[in-house]
């Protein structure tokens, strides 16, 4: 670090750098961080991550020599170009974007040109092109389901993109809400250009919306001439009863898909994917897609996704018949078992308090939210994590403005039975102490 | 493709989308790939590829089994902690910048702390990090070099931040117009933050700075209060004498140096990096790395750069003693044997013409210029790929505004004897055509 007493020479001014920098956010997503570096001996509920128990190195050499073999027999391509598709800059919009679109159709019933198929630099990339390319004034503002990933918010921080919250409530979005914001959006000058949405086993609340409202968020949507940027990290996890996606249900293509491959098959990868075939039109003239013109924007941001990368998870959907859900067999069970042990332990562990806590019940997913009779804020997670030994989110990061403040997120992804008994006992002294 | 006629449904119309979208040199650029796409069999001194003489899959396995050994003997992580670190989400400047930063004191003399490194999406990411951060408000320009890699006006577009030209000339940049340029905006109100430029046989034009200018840019810079953003993704290949990196010469950290592993390790991988050991200060209480605030930037962006992606190219610096010189004997030996065909091929082929045409003599790199006395545009290009099977760059495409109309880049780091011999000749024909 540099020593701030250093006189002279050259220096940048915080005030002088683009306001992202400054948000109060960013000092609080800071704060998480360092809270789970400082105390890594604490249980931790608080990290989104996905299980490392089948994580393999062997797995990634094997994946790659399977892409680069399909390549050769199924794409008729020479060793050469094979080798120059795996190893050469490449296409901007990818090298798997055809598998993409399989995966889609054999697991989701969804099924769009492999055109329409942009791969990302994970799913925080696809956010960032569509929102660059809907910001096109300063009217132009993105509504979210509030409480929202905070991924969603970076990336309109980044374009100068106001986000309006729309509240979530128990069906996981309040229509009636939406319609409210976007009239008053309006009233006010401004264009709301789409809403935000996790439909499934959402992060942070673990909610799902029923097939009804599904339905609905649609009609709504295309009544108001909104885009739907449904972001679907955790469907394959969503637990028996799966529901038909946004996109599976999207007749007139209101929806934008964003994806994630780091849940489902490696976060190492860095690899998500945009699915964006909506129609662009030029004055009537030509016509385009949408996924063309996030490739445009793609291009002036990372070129193109690691090809290298893009071959290891397109061997490992080569691997499973382009379905996730296969792949995933060994990883839902340890998902679907925490969740289970969560329920049961919270049952358990929280019984003294059963009139003053309450929890909701995801039918899977990595998250769960709890609601306590006292302030769940930042003091009292490093209170937490001091004192208890257990780190868990405060709902509120989620939250723009004043929300969320008697709410926990935990995260149950990571945990073993034995961690998660333990952390749950630590969680529940802490709850005795504040209630 | 969606059908134009398509009557009803939902569209989004081009004028509602960000402007980069409808930006003249957007179509430009797809007019070169479109060109390169159509006439495939043509010989093409267009693309600024490095060679895929020494592509190698079994050299990605060994590489990303070298970086994981690493990290369990020098690092002693546990193998646990080693897969995490390669297959989980990492930390956002990445997990190979201790490495970066090795390379450059090997290869460069550059001395600056790990802390400065962040590793990124390939140079453009770290482009667009670094514009970024420095348009806070609409009266930050950046200055760049013309004729200029096109990257970083893309990048420069995405956050809405113009980009002035400064002379290149002769000598690489035009120190006198350097001063006027900085004048004139600031007389404008604007406040030019930066000047980029590629120091070392530049793309596109081939050309280095000398070591006089090197110096003496530096002291302009200090003397109007700019950044200087040095790419240096051919530095490597700038031939025998290399001259010190404008990094290695800045003893006042007024050099951002923006890197790429794609010429030096692997295309394939999108790895580079930016070195940013800016001080930042907050009203005069904190001061923090400009790294870290790139870092924040790039945790809204893409997270993080593929950890797997970053293991490969750490596994090449490990296995060449962290230099990319040493890495890359085979890949300079071509380069350089090219650059050697070429201006022998110019005299003799060119010979008929040569008062009227004329080219620069590069140290090294990839590309050199080629002066002609009529226009060289798409639409000779266009004629030059159908009838006379030969692909070359018009360099206005890398002038803002109408420079560049009488000159030619033409690439030579992917051709063979056979191709430059032939291709020379086809270019000779179209010369004559217009002579």
């Amino acid at each position: 670090m540099p020593d701030p007493d250093r006189s002279g020479g050259h220096f940048l001014r915080l005030d002088q750098l683009h306001g992202s920098l400054a948000d109060p956010a960013m000092a609080s997503m800071n704060f998480l961080n360092e809270v789970a570096i400082r105390f890594p001996d604490a249980i931790s509920f608080a990290a989104g991550r996905p299980t490392e128990d089948f994580f393999d190195i062997a797995d990634v050499h094997r994946n790659l020599d399977v892409f680069v073999d399909h390549l050769c027999r199924e794409r008729s391509l020479t060793v050469e170009e094979a080798r120059r598709t795996v190893l050469q800059y490449g296409r901007t919009k990818g090298i798997i974007h055809d598998l993409v679109a399989r995966q889609l159709a054999v697991d989701e019933g969804i099924h769009v040109p492999h055109e329409s198929v942009v791969v990302t630099v994970g799913c925080q990339e696809a956010m960032f092109l569509v929102l660059r390319a809907l910001r096109s004034d300063p009217q132009d503002i993105v509504l979210a389901v509030s409480p929202t990933y905070v991924g969603l918010a970076g990336a309109a921080r980044l374009v100068d993109m106001p986000v309006r919250p729309v509240q979530g409530g128990h069906r996981g979005v309040d229509l009636d809400d939406l319609r409210t914001q976007v009239a008053r959006a309006r009233r006010a000058g401004l264009r709301p250009r789409a809403l935000y949405v996790i439909p499934d086993v959402a992060n942070p609340t673990g909610i799902s919306l029923d097939v009804d409202t599904r339905h609905e968020l649609l009609r709504v949507a295309a009544a108001e001439d909104l885009l739907i940027l449904e972001d679907n990290a955790y469907g394959v996890f969503a637990g028996e009863q799966r529901l038909p996606s946004l996109k599976t249900l999207d007749s007139d293509r209101r929806v934008v898909r964003l994806g994630s491959f780091a849940k489902t098959v490696l976060p190492g990868a860095r690899v998500g994917y945009v699915v964006a075939d909506q129609e662009v039109r030029d004055h009537g003239v030509g016509v385009s897609l949408l996924a063309d013109h996030l490739s445009t924007i793609k291009s002036m941001l990372t070129v193109n996704t690691s090809p290298l990368a893009q071959a290891v998870v397109g061997g490992a959907l080569l691997t499973h018949g382009h379905s996730l859900l296969t792949a995933n067999r060994r990883e839902s069970d340890v998902y679907r078992r925490n969740l289970s042990l969560m329920r049961a332990g919270l049952e358990r562990h929280l019984a003294p308090f059963a009139d003053r806590v309450s929890w909701n019940t995801p039918s899977g997913g990595f998250f769960l939210t709890l609601t306590v009779p006292f302030k769940a804020d930042d003091a009292l997670l490093e209170r937490s994590a001091e004192e208890y030994g257990v780190l868990w989110t405060p709902m509120s990061h989620f939250y723009t403005g004043d929300g969320g403040i008697h709410q926990i997120r935990l995260s149950f992804s990571q945990g073993t039975p034995e961690s998660i008994e333990t952390g749950l006992g630590r969680l529940a002294s802490l709850i005795g102490a504040c209630c």
